[in-house]
């Protein structure tokens, strides 16, 4: 059973103030809870229905004195999604840790992505990829907003963001700064280096102007027909495939 | 002001099944009504602000006698959208025509699509990669949706959707038909022919066996990472870019 209060708490995590007083996200479904199962993520509790504690019996032996069992209903009452049959999971926010550049490694920057929605993507396509890194600006939207987590697809225990100072992270970076934007050069004739840095901005405003002074390789995806622009996720994923594919070429 | 009854008949028309009823579906919002207004979709009715009508009086000069001038509050109360300065039109449906395959052109196949999120970010990378059809199989997901009308971003004014049987569209098309899959040969790899059919699937369970027995080459994106699969409309986005730039460099 869930009680009240612990509804209670499960609501205010979908706001961001009362993550950060808790020091607590909440991860729903089944996709999600399998792969937080595998992660190092700390799971202060687990709200699991019959269903999926018999299904997951195995990776869940060492949670048994934080589970707690519970209908669909009291999952659909307690959490965002319309309908749940696995669970949902209290768990610890990681500290906001740094992170530099390793040999030969790329790493994606976002300036000020506002939309669930497209982080989630952006992290599930930088897993796809093998990017475990993103530098986040400090207005993008928060990682452990719950539908940020349920769009990674389980992609959010392997990757890490770091939110900062954009420009502070970019002057200390000493590699290739690549922004994508709607004018520059064509991907597709970019000799990607090494290491680098892959900046990409929001939709409706591009790179913020700080960010964009500080650009070496203004790179842009061809156009063949007439819309005006492409949705952050799709152009994280662009690329991401042309870095990989030029990489393998190369 | 919009009157009971027309608030009425604009809710109905988030539903399928009054959208057909009524031949009518909505357009909401700034952008996808000034895409609208340039298009040659016939426009029933048109709800806007006096902001606005104001800042687009010129594309409006024709559609005077159909405009009703109306609050932020009266659209929000109407529409699907939690804030709307502009407004929200009523629009003709039109009649699901057949397509064929033009001169080494490429069309886009969906099969069970059912997220409109995604099927309008597809709408907008088709736009993008000058691809102007798409045939859906018959379970996709509605074109008029409004959530997929939204997404599209104005590009649901420039693609043109089939919705038919998949199998017997494939059947006629004699092109090569690719379908992007989990196992397959490596995209980076693959020469394109002069035009084809790409097939992309729904996230859950890929392609539907009927239409999987009709591929004639399996091609996948290589994975660098974990993450079980990619979004479909970043699929769309990476199969599209890789066909533009192998054509660009054929």
């Amino acid at each position: 059973m869930i009680t009240r209060s612990q509804i209670k708490l499960i609501k205010s995590l979908q706001i961001k103030k009362f993550r950060q007083k808790e020091g607590l996200f909440i991860v729903e479904g089944a996709k999600s809870l399998q792969e937080l199962l595998l992660s190092d993520f700390n799971i202060k509790k687990l709200y699991l229905t019959h269903q999926f504690i018999n299904q997951y019996e195995k990776s869940l032996k060492r949670f048994q004195s934080i589970i707690e069992t519970v209908t669909e209903k009291e999952l659909e009452e307690a959490g965002s999604f319309t309908s749940n049959n696995a669970g949902i999971a209290m768990v610890e926010i990681k500290p906001n840790s740094p992170f530099g550049f390793g040999e030969r490694e790329y790493i994606l920057a976002l300036d000020s992505v506002n939309d669930p929605g497209n982080l989630g993507t952006i992290i599930r396509v930088a897993d796809w990829y093998g990017i475990s890194k993103i530098v986040c600006s400090e207005n993008t939207v928060d990682f452990y907003n719950s539908k940020v987590i349920t769009a990674t697809m389980g992609s959010f225990t392997r990757v890490r963001l770091f939110y900062t100072s954009l420009p502070d992270f970019i002057k200390k970076a000493r590699v290739k700064v690549i922004g994508a934007e709607l004018e520059g050069k064509n991907i597709y004739q970019f000799s990607f280096p090494d290491s680098g840095l892959i900046v990409l901005g929001s939709e409706a405003n591009g790179l913020t102007p700080d960010v964009k002074k500080l650009i070496t390789d203004h790179i842009s995806i061809p156009r063949y027909g007439n819309a005006e622009s492409l949705n952050v996720g799709v152009a994280a994923a662009v690329f991401c495939d042309n870095l990989r594919r030029f990489q393998g070429l190369s």
